[in-house]
């Protein structure tokens, strides 16, 4: 996808908006991309698919529900998470946070089933990224 | 793999080892590995993988053999970069540098083509990491 290392803190500069994530890689068939998380967003689940969050910039939280019950894991700036397949997760931040993910291209934001999604999240399998190159 | 967050400098923290990367989690059948580089690794293939590296510290050079020459990309803490399949390269640091590597379970560290690897290379698939749970 690219032929050039991307500096991840220049490829963040590159966009303002909330949940609305930036394809900066591609492995195979799987995505890397770049999101900024401000405030909730909402109740999904990936049914296929595992997906992985690196968290660059800030904290966020990730509620769970499980056993039928709900826990929430708190991912300080530098720290990993997998939510599993199948797993109902919301992410959230309390100020905004920049997050790396991980997870098979083709992968909507809001998963294959999900609360209504309210107007401040983006439902989208991803954008390209200004990654440095030349238009 | 992990129900609770890794904490990426705790992980880095629990092994010296270098070039023996540790698996720190799983998105499907992909691995997440941490890896300590220091001097060079060995020139090999990945016939039917990317690679994906990210550099949490330090700097790395990847060193790829491309369109019958050799160019260096150097990836600076921060940035990341995917060796594509099939493309002969070889990692190397100046100065210890930690990375955090994404690619299919089972791939091995010099590829499926490579040099011969000398004693400070291992050949492995990765190793389990302490992730901060109770052995």
């Amino acid at each position: 996808m690219s032929s050039h290392p991307i500096d991840l803190e220049a490829a963040l500069a590159g966009f303002d908006a909330i949940w609305s994530p930036r394809i900066i890689a591609r492995i195979n068939d799987y995505d890397v991309r770049l999101a900024r998380f401000s405030g909730e967003h909402v109740w999904h689940a990936h049914e296929r698919t595992d997906e992985f969050f690196l968290v660059l910039d800030g904290e966020i939280d990730i509620a769970l529900r499980e056993n039928g019950g709900e826990r929430v894991v708190t991912l300080p700036r530098g720290s990993v998470f997998v939510v599993p397949r199948g797993v109902f997760h919301k992410p959230s931040a309390r100020a905004e946070a920049a997050v790396l993910l991980v997870e098979p291209a083709g992968t909507s934001s809001v998963g294959d089933s999900h609360e209504e999604v309210p107007g401040h999240v983006e439902v989208t399998t991803g954008h390209p990224a200004w990654t440095g190159g030349r238009p």
